[in-house]
């Protein structure tokens, strides 16, 4: 795609080399930041540079901070011996969302992937086992995505901390709500048979 | 969505606000961004305002310009007498694409719309006569929208240059390469027939 303006070409190359954002939705993106007033702009722009200078990463759990420690560390009345064990900020947010959970977290940064070059040192486990020991962690719930190197990350982070007393267990798999039964796949629904549910705890689940 | 941090839910709002852009893409552009290392952050933060600070609209077309002129009108060996009169800079940018077209443009940064406060004074139409009158323009082509906005400003664009010698054509409306006569609307299909062309001017535009 030619453009007609040095100045334009920038700044929807600097777009399209977000991720999801192509050639068209960047000069979508850019001709309408030119329509808007300039204060409105130079405010856009200071605000991604200040996020990039200041955001911090939780000493503690690996969260996205605005100082030493996130704002859910800081939460008072959070379940201190609870880790849900993430991959990323973006399932923390999700299980956030669900107002459901009310202990603490630690983001891993990722899953084992040899291939790509990620081992165990790569990650944030070191800073998991160091927390198990000594801040008393009674529970870990592995909330990991459901692929190889999510199940071999639980894998090594349980034989790791076997002779330790704390308590171990990963979020339920089965059939999501709203989903078909006959779209799913066989591997979910083998497993929803395996681990199914007294009808008395589904029920006072809802 | 809960956010953890005040820097990244301001990152968040700022991408939200940009169209097509929901709050979980918003998130996905801003977690990104968060990755990447912070000089790319601070090029991509300040293209941005560069761009809204040092952009120009070119005084003759209304095309974007680095400077007073915009790129096209300043390229030697293009048709100065012909025009294509478009509604915005995404269509030029679409015709120019093309490379098929050698004359300059004319961007009247919308049509007609009375309902939305739009007159002929809120667009560069004066400029436009002007430019016919001054710059003897030889033939003008419409390139608007095919809406009754579109229609209603080409309608008085030319009863403004009934007195003048200019040429006035509008692009051709037909079935689009690719479609499914099946599926085009009646409109269409009824102009396409009224506006045939001779098996030979086909083929030579092949």
């Amino acid at each position: 795609m030619q453009l007609p303006s040095v100045l334009l070409e920038n700044a929807v190359n600097a777009f399209a080399a977000l991720p999801g954002i192509g050639k068209k939705t960047a000069l979508r993106l850019v001709l309408h930041l030119i329509k808007q007033e300039p204060e409105e702009v130079y405010h856009f722009s200071e605000v991604i540079k200040t996020l990039r200078r200041e955001i911090k990463t939780c000493k503690r759990c690996g969260n996205i901070a605005d100082s030493e420690r996130c704002s859910i560390c800081l939460q008072p009345g959070r379940k201190q011996g609870l880790l849900c064990v993430v991959e990323s900020i973006r399932e923390l947010i999700a299980f956030e969302n669900t107002q459901q959970y009310n202990g603490l977290y630690h983001v891993l940064g990722g899953s084992i992937s040899p291939l790509d070059g990620i081992g165990p040192d790569q990650l944030n486990i070191h800073t998991l086992i160091e927390r198990v020991q000594q801040e008393g962690i009674e529970e870990l719930i592995f909330a990991l995505n459901p692929t190889i190197q999510g199940d071999t990350t639980v894998y090594y982070i349980q034989k790791k901390l076997k002779d330790s007393p704390v308590k171990i267990s990963t979020i339920a798999r089965g059939v999501a709500f709203g989903g078909e039964l006959e779209y799913t796949d066989e591997m979910t629904l083998a497993r929803s048979l395996q681990n199914r549910l007294p009808l008395d705890r589904y029920i006072s689940g809802l």
